[in-house]
């Protein structure tokens, strides 16, 4: 019996937002909109120069648990923290959100518990500067396989890919989740992440993904081709189910055989703050496959999820996402 | 010369902020309102049991220095962090919203920072459950005579009555204001830390305290009297000025032989969360007075900065309130 319906695998981090102009991040080289991993020296001496923050919890995976929990889902998680402050925030916050959450806290002594310093533009934009801390050391034999057979669906997030061992976690998870039969989801992350790990994805995308989840810019990062409708030719030849989001312009859910389903975004009276609309339009979309309510219904649970999300500050839902999807015809 | 308009000195607190009912409230004996001390045991329990959070730098008379200073003035606070990730969440943030803050942490293995378990309920009531954590350890030494002497105003949080080693340094702060030619403020920072010091409070105001700031429910408990009336006219009598808050009714400010200065609450358009409501109202009075603004002028700088920060989450301003008082025609 499934005792889940997704799991995810990712980085455990917790947020720092907070807010400045164009001129603060081009001081710092930062490219707007992108996620730049810093290390431990980076990330101080950016803290720093930034103005006060609000700290919630993140990690886009974890984010994207939180979200299929919020729409009623039954979701777990499995990411590393250290025994330190922001550690207890994470697990608290993820737990009591509703998701399934026991991967063990590293030893003490060890790196802290990874975080994002992102600034936030007037614009709503995200920019995201992360020192990934202690959550690259999950390790193999942390991918528990029965968590792993107890779920649906495995969401795996390509940050993940950056760091050795954390990739050795995730090729196992992968392994286990199809000899136990289960559909494997996949997460490009970023497309600066994309950059550096291309042909391993494409042969991950081609040999194991069910789903493969990207934003415009990570699909054309993956294909190295000039426009969206060329990089979503390829993937939709070379995945199981594809759906790509364009921001404004909505989202495609592109499977094998059958015609394009475009769907529009869905409406955002105020863009306060990007943060996780990557994350929670996957939430939606795995929820609704996950629940067999046809891609349709999923993408537009989608829509809405990520764009409650960027009309708040953070990426982990402030209201039931279930009410506000009952409310739209969208859940029973 | 003044280098600073208002110097703070309080307990140093992160805030963790989340959502819970009134049923809630009611399963953990809890007083909605109030401010309840809890040890470590207790504020970890709660923890537990509590709603995903978000973390935002706190601490009364913090809040009201980092108010002074989005609305202009020259603020500096005292107060005690441990070396955590907490107290480097405290200290970025009060010295990034533009305040000087030069207290050195605890040494490495003390008690934790302080934090505070914040409870909204949805008709945006806060119930504080406060850990002070390392924050009473403010000792007599770090009452530093300079940073003292080189502020108009020596602001003084209530709350630190309750441990001997803070009350110890409140005493040092005063007595060198006091000496120094500056004047003196007090918040009675919550009704029940008024019951636990009643007649020190007493003495200290009639003996040495300029500015009284208080809250209807605070004012009364002070003298126990049966009408908020009767309360201030006893207020007026042992005080030199003394401002008293009263919610959706707004404010009185009372001084020695002039009538009373009866004041509206701004207008809030949707009340979020009244974190922080007193502590604003104590940053716009403040720096109106030690801009020489007059009274009227100070208290309604007090009501706009209150009613900025119950619109939000949290008790720090996400706006500039130098920006929003200008536009009020509040300040030049």
């Amino acid at each position: 019996m499934q005792q889940h319906d997704v799991i995810g695998i990712g980085n455990a981090i917790v947020d720092i937002i907070g807010r400045c102009d164009d001129a603060f991040l081009a001081r710092h080289g930062r490219s707007k909109g992108s996620m730049q991993l810093v290390d431990a020296a980076a990330v101080g001496a950016l803290y720093d120069a930034m103005g006060p923050g609000v700290e919630i919890s993140g990690g886009s995976v974890a984010n994207t648990m939180v979200g299929i929990a919020s729409l009623g889902g039954r979701a777990a998680f499995i990411g590393k923290t250290a025994q330190d402050q922001f550690g207890q925030v994470f697990g608290h916050d993820i737990r009591a959100a509703g998701v399934t959450f026991t991967t063990p806290p590293a030893a003490a002594g060890s790196e802290p518990t990874g975080r994002s310093l992102i600034l936030v533009t007037p614009d709503g934009q995200r920019t995201m500067n992360t020192f990934l801390g202690v959550s690259p050391q999950l390790s193999d034999h942390e991918i528990d396989a029965e968590l792993i057979g107890s779920a649906g669906i495995v969401y795996l997030e390509g940050y993940l890919f950056d760091r050795p061992e954390a990739k050795a976690a995730f090729r196992t998870a992968a392994r286990i989740a199809v000899s136990a039969g289960r559909q494997v989801a996949l997460s490009l992350s970023d497309a600066f992440c994309v950059n550096r790990h291309r042909d391993e994805f494409l042969d991950f995308i081609r040999s194991t993904v069910h789903i493969l989840i990207a934003n415009e810019a990570e699909i054309i990062a993956l294909y190295q081709v000039a426009s969206f409708e060329a990089a979503a030719a390829l993937a939709q030849a070379d995945s199981k189910l594809a759906a790509l989001t364009r921001s404004e312009q909505g989202s495609v859910i592109l499977s094998a055989g059958s015609a394009p389903i475009i769907l529009p975004a869905a409406p955002v009276p105020a863009v306060i703050d990007t943060t996780g609309a990557g994350d929670l339009y996957a939430a939606g979309l795995l929820h609704g496959i996950s629940k067999g309510l046809g891609l349709m219904t999923a993408g537009r649970l989608g829509s809405l999820a990520a764009a409650v999300i960027i009309g708040q500050i953070g990426a982990r839902p402030a209201v039931s996402l279930a009410q506000r999807a009952r409310a739209e015809g969208l859940l029973p």
